[in-house]
């Protein structure tokens, strides 16, 4: 089976009915949603790139590929790189924005690695915890221009990442993006939750969370999920095109109303990150999620039929 | 006169421009809405079954069905009986959710009913209000799902029974729902209008409730404040169907999950319930609501011609 | 060149793109939209009439025409003289509400004049700004119903008159409206940003305040800035049959749910308007600021190509 193929598989799960219902006793199934692949790709990797960074001082904007394969998975490492990264474009006086994309086809982040919540010691989660944290804090509240071109699934953390954003372009296809974390059996944080309120509304918000809807492209548009749809060919294309727009606005007052819009927001994480982190632990050192995240990974060294 | 049509007739104020516009100075009329016809139905039904519930433990949910002719007006008995049935279902092993409806053709529920206002000691007025606040926190704030499968008409309390569940179906027809308050001299309570803010936003209910505007159910759908509609004959079917989506997502996750969108709202209220009962006395002991009151009632004791 | 021409000239900065992005350099050159223009018109005007009031005692409301020629721009004195006006109608018991319109064709009004923030003493600064407060908290917060008729660009402070109302109605041609500050390199004050969010929602506010976004109607229309288009000969009419759709809506009940809708939002600049004050004379002293109106104001002083 395919990489590609079988992330398809996995994402079916948010679109089929019989499968998506069938969730409940398989609780994680779809949480990294491509976690297995991840470990197919082993070790080998270990050296690998995990995102490459375009700089374009000329035009004031840099792109950021996201290339930790098989499906650009977020865990601890990945993270502290991202948030190193993130810190230096902060700093560039030479770049006002970033395009914030994928190198793997059809993938835009599987969001949050499942590994990271299994059998984890207190350290390392509280770390991870952390880690995704700051992300969050130095991508919604950056003063850069961040662009998402999403060029594939973006569920749970992927969509984190996409609507912390300024402004989401989407590759039309069999893509799906939303906070399905309802689905694994676990409740969005709420920054998530409130990072979405602000994007797609309240009432839009308390449906898809409750229900862990992962969206059509079409669909995503349709809710303001998304703000513009492209072809594949034309996604980067497209980003950059609206990256000269936003480039174009006078720096500091954009910032300050950037700033003005989002810090109530961010307040609310940043004045109890510990709190929050404690929460996680708490959470998912619960005997039900570990039992949840057994029986999914267990699933996964068998062999099993396709549902493709 | 059919109960039916003169509910009908009633109703009929919200659409048409120069009836709804002579409310000013017959400032009840539209309230109870059916009141009449409540007392046409007499004491006869004094032993009547206000609702009936239908169990389906095997599905894993229930269907309950008002049943309080003539219209389904909310007073303390009937708002008592139904906080015993909500409290029932929430304490159910068996159940998950919750299809809330009607047993009496056009009619969801008229809201409140009018003699709970009119002459009513300090101590009734009291319990009243306590038990509609009770009502709503109960259903607003239930962990299982609740649907409104919306058969008929729905102003005032009956739209916000609707707007406390978690998702709305309404018939296709001639039928309104939606905050009709103002029409009848009396301002809508904070937490009917932050519900109904959680449910069509910001704008659109400043709007809404400062107009006290009945919307058709092509007009409800289209500002999301039903989710969707049926053909009368496939309401329940429709309903059953969504309710079997949402039971399928995992328990505790969905919980959480409706718990972290809604605490905040309920909070607001739990926090002042006294405050909030007392200023509703104060508010119906007002001389000219009770002179509104009373001009209302006897104005419904005089023949008239019928306007449909 | 015609004041009009001149008018739809420095707007289309808003619309074309190659302009639009040339903008940072000259910040400030759309601020005021047609500031040159106010000068042009000299002081020969000194003595003219700034408003005209059609006050219908018989209908119970009154029509307010901006005229203050060229393009309505706000300042001291003129805001002065409107709050005079607006706490008129505050006290009649005459009439329920009023239209605001202007009398100059194809300019509701260009919003602040761009005179109060260059080289200003403080005294004045303070002054016009808390001016400026006050004409907000009158409309946002008046018992009173407000409907704008906009009959032409309504950029900026326009904007905030405009939507500081219950009901926009907007003439269909190629008229532009929006909070388009950041294009000057000036930040919305947060009770602008407030007004516009509970009038578009927060999503559509972020990115049109960032990009200093200015609509067509068609584009107000889409997003709810405005409720209605009408062609400009039936601009007041249809203003006038909304008018007497609000004033038949019981008074009182109307009054106290649209307080109760407004309050929060006008509290939070009641509690600090000194500071928001303070903020806007320290904004606008900063040399980089004073720089961009100096070479704003010479570069009107310069003869240059029509870019129409």
């Amino acid at each position: 089976m395919s990489i590609i193929k079988s992330a398809f598989r996995v994402l079916r799960f948010g679109s089929a009915k019989n499968q998506l219902f069938s969730l409940e006793s398989k609780t994680c199934r779809a949480f990294s949603v491509c976690n297995k692949l991840r470990q197919d790709a082993s070790d080998a990797n270990a050296s690998k790139i995990n995102f490459y960074v375009d700089e374009n001082k000329e035009k004031g904007y840099a792109i950021l590929k996201l290339n930790k394969g098989p499906v650009n998975s977020l865990n601890l490492e990945f993270l502290t790189e991202l948030n190193i990264q993130l810190e230096k474009f902060e700093e560039s006086k030479e770049i006002k924005g970033v395009i914030l994309t994928s190198s793997i086809p059809n993938i835009f982040s599987a969001g949050l690695d499942i590994m990271e919540m299994y059998q984890i010691k207190q350290d390392r989660g509280s770390q991870f915890w952390t880690a995704l944290q700051e992300t969050w804090i130095k991508l919604y509240g950056s003063n850069k221009i961040y662009i998402a071109a999403i060029n594939g699934h973006s569920p749970a953390g992927g969509c984190l990442l996409s609507i912390s954003c300024d402004y989401r372009i989407m590759s039309k296809g069999p893509y799906k993006i939303g906070l399905n974390e309802t689905l694994l059996g676990i409740k969005a944080p709420f920054w998530f939750r409130d990072t979405m309120i602000n994007t797609i509304g309240y009432r839009e918000t308390e449906k898809a969370l409750q229900l862990g809807k992962l969206y059509s492209s079409e669909e995503a548009l349709a809710v303001n999920l998304v703000d513009e749809l492209a072809d594949s060919k034309d996604l980067i294309t497209k980003a950059e095109e609206q990256m000269s727009k936003w480039c174009a606005i006078p720096t500091v007052a954009r910032e300050l109303t950037k700033s003005s819009m989002r810090r109530d927001t961010l307040s609310k994480l940043i004045a109890q990150r510990e709190a929050d982190t404690q929460s996680f632990i708490e959470f998912t050192q619960r005997d039900s999620i570990q039992k949840s995240l057994r029986m999914y990974l267990e699933s996964l060294k068998k062999p099993k039929k396709s549902s493709a």
